[in-house]
């Protein structure tokens, strides 16, 4: 059973000793905290407004008016998002949450929506931690929840391709191309809670540290119904004919049209596998060394640089210039020699290979990953404001990036009267630079920690910007990081993008309030 | 000095022994062939018509109106273009050639040609093979040659990045680079007579047969002077922040605005390099070798298949199956072992690799492939029909599409009344498909190649089409793939392309013609 108002599954919630050691943990680390628990509110209790809107008959089959769907769809995962669940404050709530069962359910539901101008807002998984599936716009609004529409519907082994239908949750998605020995291999920590369409329409960013970082490149082919029509591109595994139509699509968190459909490119499952953990003295030299690997052309799946704080909290390591977490593996032939390579570049930059044991640092972190969202929902029941945020910057502009953004940061977490720490890892590393990942655990105000963390995630994004960082790597825009995407974007290609909108939306329905405001 | 009328430099041409060993090579293949040598018509012969344009005082000094400058400005370097300058058949030619020296320039041409309605065709090497360089619109028309902006303006060595100008051919870029111990490593079979700016805009194709084959993914950031202002994106190793603004510029082939200046991602040149030729006695298996390789995950520098014909006219090998010519290349580690496993997957497909000789059918197939388009201009210019055309597809889709474009090439060569022979090599490989790409080698009567060329063009397009592959995997649209590429795109994406021409090009002057009308 899904949550309402936070993350995963009710039974694998952080409870009983988990949440006892935890809340132990952080009471070490900031003394001060009040870290009392808070319970959610019952659902029966809020007060959700019914509905503003009425289907037509022939769609009140896909439609629910039922407040706890309807809850469930008014927001994604973020903290904030949580948060004010945990609160009961409710917000605006989508009037209905429509599922349909057909891509031609979907052109009925987007012709519906523009001649009644009701906001349409797509949901996948609704795991958007920036605002992405949460009406605002005051007016009437629907949730369209693509889950039925979660077949695997060809595979063509010879290519090594599978057309699948958008709301495919990551898990079904793997459980159907695995008897062919086939993977798409796109592990985003949201996986168990997210879709193939939402990872299409925000440029997912998976768990390969290199090279097929983003969603973007395993795309060979889109099916897209925008209020214009349906857009199909040709499976093609190259192109030079013209902008690439795909990549317009990529990226635009349900703006511009619904992305039913895509030709995913997919892999054979790993049959070899190499790994293992480098501590390193000064973090400088492992950012030297992340640099060397990121520019070897060795290529490993995994190389996770965590900063000493990140490696002491989420990896159960004390080491005071980070862990380096690397992997190799390949379907092909062994993987061996590239990670002995990349261990010679780490020592080179002074850094030491750890002996591979039962259960290292790797494993420590991979196992706390996958908890990260269960315990910050725990933490943020406990007053705590635990969030994080990432961008992506050149090798040279980062020291002063890091800089920036810590001491924006603690000054913003002073300010607001938060007793925290920040930390710092890699989730991706390019040859040009690193895609930096920041986490914030402070003690907040029960009531106030929403507004504590909006003035230091305005604090932190500002930094970002002035030092033209992307305002992210691989979150998404939604409504939370407009303001610093719109300083961002070429304003060229902003005209653009709106003409664009204006021509396959014209009525402006499609989640109104991301990327882009009408022209 | 480079021709007006053809491909390269005037000295590099084939003349004398070479050209009568090529004539004499080609009589054996078709012995039917009238191979009378035709002379290109002298410059000063040509009526060319004076401009019909001035340009305002402030930007005379950077205007050419010598008839040979604009001559060699008229089209680009197809075998079309080739035959109607042999024939002194003039068409449209630029009424002044443009050289803007600072980006500023290029916005006050902008503004001139968008006030007085005349139209812009940006011209970086003018290699362009797809009438991307040439003005048939009727009316007044300048080209806008970039060729003074050719500076390498900044060189981050950390992140292993360039700020290069448009306008800097490929030796001159790598001549700029090689100090400091980095490359591009982008060499398209134009490399000499292309720049930098005609690659981004026509998403060209270089060397490398796997990852980076496009030049698309070697961008950091773009600048893009547009007549609704200058567009210049973020450098940013990854981003997920909304649609990528640079991939609605890349392949936009000048519609949307003038690409003054990008970042490009270099790397460190190759220390270890490995080889080799594998025969096959089958074509089949060659290609299943091929996809086994493309899926691999080997990832070679080079992996060209080239089929029986193409390999005994241009590697001079006899192989019944065809030749792999294999290779890979690290600046970082050997690459030995890859090789070997390459060949071993070769040899599980019924493939002999070859000896390492001296001279094998990689070296002579290299040597070959600079030579080609001279010795297309010779053979041009003797009535022959020589051209080539590309295309990708899945691999499962490409035994058919093979049949298809031979059989369609063969029926419209009879029906053009050449007699000839078609090759196919593959030029790139993916791990869902080949980029495979076609040579036509025939018999014409002189005068009339153009016209049998273009019936044999229509026909393999149309199979092309038939078949849902790309009409062009890496040369571009320009003017004269547009039917193909109007049925390819999908109808939304033509109406928001159309939506941003009219936003950013209001006037409608950027290359008109090219990829799209103004609605």
């Amino acid at each position: 059973m899904r949550y309402w108002w936070g993350w995963g599954h009710v039974e694998d919630a952080v409870t009983g000793a988990e949440r006892a050691a935890l809340i132990d943990r952080v009471a070490g680390l900031l003394p001060g905290a009040d870290l009392t628990g808070h319970e959610p509110p019952e659902v029966g209790d809020l007060d959700v407004r019914p509905p503003r809107v009425t289907a037509p008959p022939s769609l009140a089959a896909l439609c629910s008016d039922d407040p706890a769907d309807r809850l469930g769809h008014a927001r994604g995962k973020a903290f904030r998002d949580v948060v004010r669940n945990l609160l009961g404050e409710l917000g605006e709530v989508p009037d209905l949450v429509v599922r349909p069962g057909t891509e031609s359910d979907v052109v009925d539901v987007l012709d519906w929506c523009a001649g009644a101008g009701i906001a349409l807002i797509p949901y996948g998984g609704g795991s958007s931690v920036v605002g992405g599936v949460e009406p605002r716009g005051g007016g009437p609004a629907i949730s369209l929840d693509l889950g039925r529409l979660a077949d695997v519907v060809e595979i063509d082994t010879t290519a090594r391709a599978a057309r699948v239908q958008a709301g495919v949750y990551g898990p079904a998605l793997e459980d159907h191309l695995r008897p062919r020995g086939l993977t798409l291999r796109h592990f985003p920590q949201s996986f168990e809670f997210s879709t193939l369409g939402g990872w299409l329409a925000t440029r997912s960013g998976g768990h390969y540290a290199t090279v097929l970082t983003h969603i973007d490149d395993m795309v060979e082919a889109l099916r897209v119904v925008t209020p214009a029509g349906v857009s199909e591109s040709l499976r093609l595994p190259g192109s030079g004919a013209g902008p690439s139509p795909d990549r317009l699509f990529l990226g635009s968190e349900g703006t511009l049209g619904i992305i039913t459909e895509a030709w995913m490119r997919l892999q054979q499952r790993p049959r070899w596998r190499a790994g293992a953990s480098v501590l390193f003295t000064a973090n400088d030299d492992a950012v030297d060394a992340t640099r060397a690997l990121a520019q070897s052309g060795l290529n490993p799946a995994n190389c996770r640089l965590l900063d000493p704080m990140e490696a002491l909290l989420n990896a159960g390591t004390d080491s005071p210039g980070g862990v380096l977490v690397l992997g190799f593996e390949s379907a092909d032939h062994p993987v061996d020699a590239l990670l002995d390579r990349a261990l010679e570049l780490c020592r080179d930059h002074g850094g030491r290979p750890q002996p591979r044991a039962k259960r290292d640092a790797s494993d420590t972190w991979r196992a706390a990953f996958l908890r990260m969202p269960y315990q910050r929902d725990a933490l943020a029941a406990h007053g705590m404001i635990v969030e994080t945020f990432e961008t992506a910057c050149t090798w040279g502009a980062f020291p002063a990036l890091r800089e920036a953004v810590l001491a924006a940061a603690r000054r913003a977490m002073d300010e607001a009267g938060a007793q925290g720490v920040v930390t710092c890892r890699f989730t991706h590393v390019y040859p040009d630079g690193p895609a930096p990942y920041f986490g914030v655990y402070a003690s907040g105000r029960w009531g106030s920690t929403v507004a504590q963390w909006d003035e230091i995630k305005t604090a932190v994004s500002d930094a970002l910007s002035a030092h033209r960082a992307t305002i992210t790597h691989h979150h998404a825009v939604g409504r939370d990081h407009r303001p610093w995407y719109d300083r961002q974007r070429p304003a060229p290609f902003a005209a653009a993008l709106r003409a664009v909108k204006s021509t396959l939306d014209p009525a402006g329905i499609l989640n109104p309030g991301v990327l882009i405001d009408p022209s």
